[in-house]
């Protein structure tokens, strides 16, 4: 795993994925106590940063082997970006879904061209099981969430374009504030910002009872989450980070930080108010960090990666009450 | 007013104004029964496409006459287009704004550094000898909201860059939907289009019972109308097209379209769940052109400008229930 590896992910992904805009707003400078950057993944096909992971894998498979089709076990946004990068390659996709998932994704998977088979996560059905079966039936890929290198690689495009954009701006040096689940757009974004803008250093971001990555930074192994469901951070959730994805946290990024949902509420309705753009919980944890835990930052500059806005339209008019 | 005034603003504007991104969805294509293109004027700074022309005049005034102030007449984004600029500049403004507007647009104009005057519209208060009053006594200039040369090159650079967007798509024809009230950007962005892409043809678009540029177009005169307040729109209501921008529409503009207010709220919750973006119901009206109006539209790909995102919380939340 090496930036070469991204820079190819970027080429596969040229015309493909979007260039999203670095937002700002004095607003949120003044409440931040700092220069404050929004990197906005929301922006990003299928409403994630998960696109540029997807396409990076599915595009550089064996043209045969891809024509049979992939699979992806996902609670929603690994799930839609696999879903879209697999339709516009014309190829079948089968995704495995918790039933519980918020239903605007499990909607938005199959409308996306995808096969939703879903899963009773809390009567503990293995989903490992379920798409074994299907994968050696029809000879599917498996189209890994975080720990596989081609998504790790294709994520980190996403740090290609923050370096770029910062150099642009005329900024050296900044905190670059990344939400956290298994880790694949963490690594994929530090490996980037060490090649092409090493002053720039990632902090992991998570909400709190699944602070499996902030935990496993301190004590130095990977340590795990009691659950993985039973947040409104759905995106984030997941049972410690990976085999691949640790390492390259361990080597290259900052502590972490842990929010609280409520800040994550507030920070999708700020995000409304001065940036005009939509979050979900899970994709505003890095702004409610970068605004409420200021005094866990360090520098003049912070940059917040908001990664996605796949939220049903309850639970953000939930976010909005918080502005009353 | 010509081409070489707006490329003079686009140079003016250069690292000022951002250059806001082209987004599209496969959801709304379908919806639309056409490709559609939006133009996310809501990400510009301030909140809506009105920053470039607020920026485009200040930064083109003689500095010993700047130094002294502007003062504007605004509704709401104008006003906070106008004030930043000037606090960006290092000059004071005042904004003359009716005491019925969105409170979200009169505090924001106050924290982005205006002293704001408020009238009372319904009342019958003349704005026009407020603000001369004040601008007599201070020495300051005013920034018309859409009748100025200025203003209307500002709002065009708007249009150069979907020129280049479409260019870089490798898209030749489209029909580009333009919320419209004065015309400013109306005008802009057909005097861009006109000179870069000219397959390019702007069609204005109105809340009904606010569509005066519709029926100027059809009579070729300027038509007012009955009152400049009682639409949710409210960004895009005036009393006709201006004596600067009606001979451009006249001259290089399609015909008028007309949505309802229910239908711009259905385009804000649908922009809200498959775009990511927050519109308010009159930066909202050219999508619900594009959207519920094909009929009256050519071509297989239409360009939506959503030009503003400065929406109160509770009108947000009304246009999120029409998804149930």
């Amino acid at each position: 795993m090496n930036i070469d590896m991204i820079r190819a992910a970027a080429a596969r992904l040229s015309g493909r994925a979007r260039r999203t805009p670095l937002l700002s707003s004095p607003f949120l400078d003044g409440l931040a106590g700092r220069r404050l950057l929004l990197k906005a993944e929301c922006l990003q096909h299928t409403g994630s940063f998960k696109f540029r992971g997807g396409w990076s894998a599915i595009s550089a498979l064996d043209p045969d082997i891809r024509s049979k089709g992939v699979i992806a076990y996902s609670s929603g946004n690994h799930a839609q970006g696999v879903a879209h990068a697999a339709t516009l390659h014309g190829i079948p996709s089968v995704i495995v879904m918790p039933a519980d998932a918020p239903q605007l994704k499990i909607a938005n998977t199959r409308a996306l061209g995808a096969e939703v088979v879903l899963y009773d996560r809390a009567g503990g059905e293995d989903r490992g099981a379920i798409g074994q079966a299907i994968s050696q039936e029809r000879g599917l890929t498996l189209i890994k969430p975080y720990d596989e290198p081609l998504v790790i690689a294709g994520q980190g495009t996403c740090g290609l374009e923050i370096a770029e954009q910062m150099a642009e701006a005329g900024i050296e040096n900044a905190e670059v504030l990344v939400n956290c689940g298994g880790g694949g757009l963490t690594a994929g974004v530090a490996l980037a910002l060490e090649a092409e803008a090493p002053p720039l250093r990632v902090r992991p971001v998570e909400p709190e009872r699944f602070d499996d990555t902030a935990r496993s930074l301190i004590s130095g192994q990977i340590e795990r989450n009691e659950s993985e469901s039973g947040s409104i951070c759905d995106a984030i959730l997941t049972n410690g980070p990976g085999e691949n994805t640790f390492p390259i946290l361990q080597r290259l990024c900052g502590p972490g930080l842990v929010v609280t949902e409520d800040e994550c509420l507030r920070a999708m309705a700020l995000a409304f108010l001065r940036l005009k753009i939509v979050l979900e919980p899970g994709g505003a944890a890095s702004l409610a960090a970068a605004l409420f835990h200021g005094g866990d930052l360090q520098g003049d500059t912070v940059v917040a990666i908001a990664t996605g806005g796949n939220v049903d339209p309850s639970m953000f008019t939930r976010a909005l009450e918080t502005l009353d």
